[in-house]
C-alpha cells in the first residue's frame, strides 16, 4: 500500500464539464476538412482575444453570475482552421454563452460566423433526445465597417466565398423526452429545420442518394428512429457513433473552451484551466440513462473500458416510482430539502452512534442505502419524499464517483472529467460524485498510513 | 491492454462461500491456544480421514444432494492441534452438517468433541443477528468402546482433562432480525444459553470482572446493545473486531472445510478444491446490510480496502418500499418468477432491437437499471412486484460484482471469495454476481483483442 503515496492517480480531480457533449460532434463532422480542427485548436490558447474575452468573464463573476453572463472562447484564428475546399468552418472568435452559467438551456452566440453550418443535429438518447440548431440573427446587425474589421483581425479573407447579408447567428440546444419523440418532431417540423429552417435562403441542405434531406443524428435513437424521421419528416438520418461523438465532442471543449472544465466540491465551483499539452490521457465518464466510462488517449483514440447500469434513468426511474414525482427536475429539487439520515443506514445507526474507527469509517458514513427502510413499522407513504430522493441522489452518485475512482486507478488516470444530464446544471449531484472520488481516495490515504 | 492479456487477474474465480463468517471467531477465539489452531490446518488436507470422508459426499451428490446430506470437514489429528494448558479445543474429526447443502439453517455436528466449548457467541449486525450455541446431544449415544476407538485414531489422550459422560454435541445456528433484539433475549433466556444452557453442569461459563457472564460478541451491535445485553441477562459482550472475525472465519472455514467454497454459474454450483498453500492474497467480499472488500493477505493479516453502500440491506429496504414484500426471503423468491426487461431499460431498448457491437454490449444489456420506469404510462402499481424484485436484484448483484472485480484488479488478487447473508443459500443472487465478475472480466478481454 505504500506505493499508492507515490501513485500519479492520486491526484485525480473530481472535474466536471456540465455542457452537453455529444452534440458538439455530428457539428463538427460537417465543418472540419481533411485535417481536423481539434487537432490544432490548442495551439492559439495564447492568443490576444482570449485576454480579452478573460476579462468579460470576470466581470460577470464579480456581478455574481447572474444576468447576461457570457463565458470565453478559445477563438479560432485563420492558423488554427485548415481549410479544405469549401467545407464550411465554425469561428469561435467573441463567441459566447448567452445567459447564466447555470442555466439550462443556454445559447451560444456566435457573432462572426460567416459560413453556413448545418442547421440541425441531434442526440437521440434512451431517456432524452437532444438537439442543436443553427440560426442567423437579426438583432445584431453589423455594418460593414464592423464586419470588415473583425475580417481583417482574424486575417479571415473572403476569397471566392460569397458574402452574407447577415454576420453571426446562434447555437440553440432544446431537448425532448425520447418517449415523446413526436414532440422533437414537430419542433422540427414547425420550425422548418429539416429543410434549413427559418432562414432556409441561406442554407443548402445536404441530401442522401434518396433525395432526402441528410441530418446527422447519433445515440442509438439514430438507429430506433431512422424509420420514423424518414416517415413523418422525409429526413434521412446520417448516423455517428455516440462514443466517437462524445470523445470528439469532450475534446473539443476542453480545447476550445476556456472555463468549460470545473471542480465542484462542498459547494464551491472553481474552474480548472486545462493544460493542453497534458490533457491526455483522462477518463470521460458520461451519466446518460446509463453510464459509459471511455479512456481517451488523444483526438479520436479512446477505449470504452467500463460503465455502470445504475446511472440518471435509475434515479429517475427508481425515483418516480417511489415519490411519484412528475419530473426529473422535480425529483431533483426534492432531493435539496431531504435528511437521507431516515431511511439510509449510518455506521453509527449500527455501532450505536460510533465510528467504526479501526476501519476509518465515521458515524455519519452510509453503511447501506435505504438500509432503515427494511423497518416493518412504516411503509412507503411513511417516508418523505424530499428524503427518499436525497437518499437515491447519493446512492447513485456515490456508486458512480466509486466506480469511476477504481477505473481511473486502474489505467493511472490523473483526471475523471463527469458530463450528461444527470448532472449537467445540478450543483448537489456534482458535489456527492466529488465527494465520493475524495473519498476512496482518502481511504487508500489512510490504510497507507 | 495487451498487456491484460497477461495479467493475473484475469484468472479470478467467482467463488462464494455460504456460510455465516464471523460468527466462527468468536468460538475460535475461545479455543486456540498460544500459536493458532488455523496455522496448521492445511497440513492435515491429505490424511486419511479425508478420503473416507470425500465418499461420504460423492454419495451424497449421487444421490441429488436431498435428504441428510454431509459435507466433509478436515479432522484436526493431535499433530494439528496446538493444545496450550487446559484451553479447550474444537474437534472437528467426523464433523457435518446435518441437513441439505442449500438448507438455511443447518446444525454442524460434531460427534468426537470433547472438549467444553462456549455455550453461545453472537454477530449483531446491522439487519441481522447471527447466534451460534453449542449443545450436547443425547440422541446419538456412543459406547465406550467407539468412543475409545475414535480417541485412539486420532491420538488423543484425555490426559488430565476429565472425561464426559457425553461424547460429542451441535453448533446451532439461529438468526434474529436486530430490530426485533427482544426475541433474541427472549430465546437466549429461554434456553439458559447465558447461564450455561439446558446441560449447565458440565459447562462453566466465564465471567467478567463484575461477575457477569461473559459472551463473544462482534458487529455493531456488541457496541450499541451491550446495556441492553447486561439489563436484561446480566450478561456482559467480550467484543470482538467484526473484520478481524470476518477473516479469521473465512480463513477458518477455508482451511478446515474441503467444500467450503463453490463457483456458481449459469445455475451450476461446483466445489472448489482449494490448494492450502496457494490461498493467499484473496479478496473477501462480505454482503451484509453493506457490502465490506477485505484483501487477505494470511491469518491475521489482511486490510479493509474496499465496499459499497449498496448492499443487502439496500435489495431489502427498497424492496419492502416497492413491493410491500413482509420479509427478506419473501422478496428475493419473488424475483425468480420476474422479467426485468419490463422495468430495466436494455442497450436494445435505445439501439431499435440491436446490439451496440462496437463497443461489445449486446441487445440484452442492462443499459439503465429501472430506466423504463421513467414511462409517464405507468405507476407503481402498474408493475409486478416480481419484475420489481428482479430488477432490483441484478442492480444490486451486479454493481457488487463489477466493484469486487475492479478491486481485485487493483491489487492483482486471483480470487474473489462472497459471503454474507445476501447470497447465503441464494443460487441467483450467486449467480448474478458470478455473471457480472464474468461480463467485466470478459469486457476487458474484448478491449484486449
Amino acid at each position: 500500500m505504500a506505493g499508492l503515496k507515490e501513485d500519479p492517480v492520486l491526484g485525480i480531480d473530481g472535474i466536471t464539464i456540465k455542457e452537453e457533449l455529444k452534440i458538439v460532434k455530428p457539428e463538427i463532422d460537417k465543418l472540419r476538412g481533411d485535417h481536423p480542427v481539434l487537432e490544432t485548436v490548442g495551439e492559439v490558447i495564447k492568443g490576444e482575444s482570449l485576454i480579452n474575452n478573460r476579462s468579460v468573464i470576470d466581470k460577470v463573476r464579480e456581478e455574481g453570475s447572474c444576468g447576461q453572463g457570457e463565458r470565453d472562447m478559445v477563438p479560432l484564428t485563420s492558423n488554427s482552421i485548415h481549410r479544405s475546399g469549401s467545407r464550411p468552418q465554425l469561428d469561435l472568435s467573441k463567441a459566447a454563452i448567452e445567459g447564466t452559467f447555470e442555466e439550462r438551456d443556454p445559447t451560444i452566440l456566435l457573432p462572426n460566423q460567416s459560413d453556413d453550418i448545418s442547421h440541425l443535429a441531434l442526440d437521440i438518447g434512451g431517456s432524452l433526445i437532444k438537439l442543436v440548431y443553427f440560426s442567423r440573427h437579426q438583432d445584431r446587425l453589423t455594418n460593414d465597417k464592423r464586419k470588415k474589421t473583425v475580417k481583417e483581425r482574424f486575417g479571415i479573407s473572403n476569397g471566392n466565398r460569397r458574402s452574407y447579408p447577415i454576420l453571426g447567428g446562434r447555437l440553440h440546444f432544446v431537448k425532448f423526452e425520447t418517449s415523446k419523440i413526436n414532440e422533437c418532431l414537430d419542433f422540427i417540423s414547425s420550425k422548418q429545420l429539416h429543410c434549413g429552417g427559418m432562414d432556409s435562403h441561406c442554407w443548402h441542405s445536404e441530401t442522401s442518394p434518396n433525395g432526402n434531406a441528410l441530418i446527422k443524428a447519433t445515440g442509438g435513437g439514430a438507429y430506433k428512429f431512422a424509420d420514423l424521421f424518414k416517415e413523418r419528416l422525409g429526413i434521412s438520418l446520417d448516423k455517428e457513433d455516440e462514443m466517437d461523438c462524445l470523445v470528439a465532442g469532450a475534446n473539443f471543449l476542453l480545447k476550445a473552451i476556456r472555463h468549460e472544465a470545473f471542480t465542484h466540491m462542498e459547494g464551491q465551483k472553481e474552474f480548472v484551466q486545462i493544460d493542453q499539452n497534458d490533457l491526455f490521457p483522462y477518463l470521460l465518464v458520461n451519466i446518460g440513462s446509463g453510464v459509459s466510462m471511455i479512456k481517451v488517449d488523444g483526438d479520436g483514440k479512446f477505449e470504452r473500458v467500463s460503465g455502470t447500469n445504475v446511472g440518471g434513468g435509475t434515479y429517475w426511474g427508481l425515483g418516480r416510482l417511489l415519490t411519484k414525482c412528475k419530473s426529473f427536475d422535480e425529483l431533483l429539487e426534492l432531493s435539496q430539502r431531504g435528511d437521507n439520515r431516515t431511511i439510509d443506514m449510518l455506521v453509527g445507526d449500527i455501532y450505536g452512534g460510533m465510528d467504526y474507527n479501526k476501519i476509518g469509517l465515521s458515524a455519519t458514513t452510509i453503511a447501506s442505502s435505504f438500509g432503515k427502510a427494511i423497518s416493518e413499522k412504516k411503509e412507503l407513504a411513511d417516508y418523505r419524499p424530499e428524503d427518499i430522493s436525497l437518499s437515491l441522489l447519493r446512492m447513485i452518485s456515490y456508486n458512480i464517483g466509486q466506480i469511476s475512482y477504481l477505473n481511473a486507478l486502474r489505467f493511472g488516470l490523473k483526471r475523471i472529467f463527469f458530463g450528461g444530464f444527470f448532472i449537467r446544471g445540478h450543483a448537489y449531484t456534482m458535489d456527492t460524485i466529488s465527494f465520493a472520488v475524495h473519498f476512496w481516495r482518502g481511504t487508500s490515504n489512510v490504510f497507507a498510513a
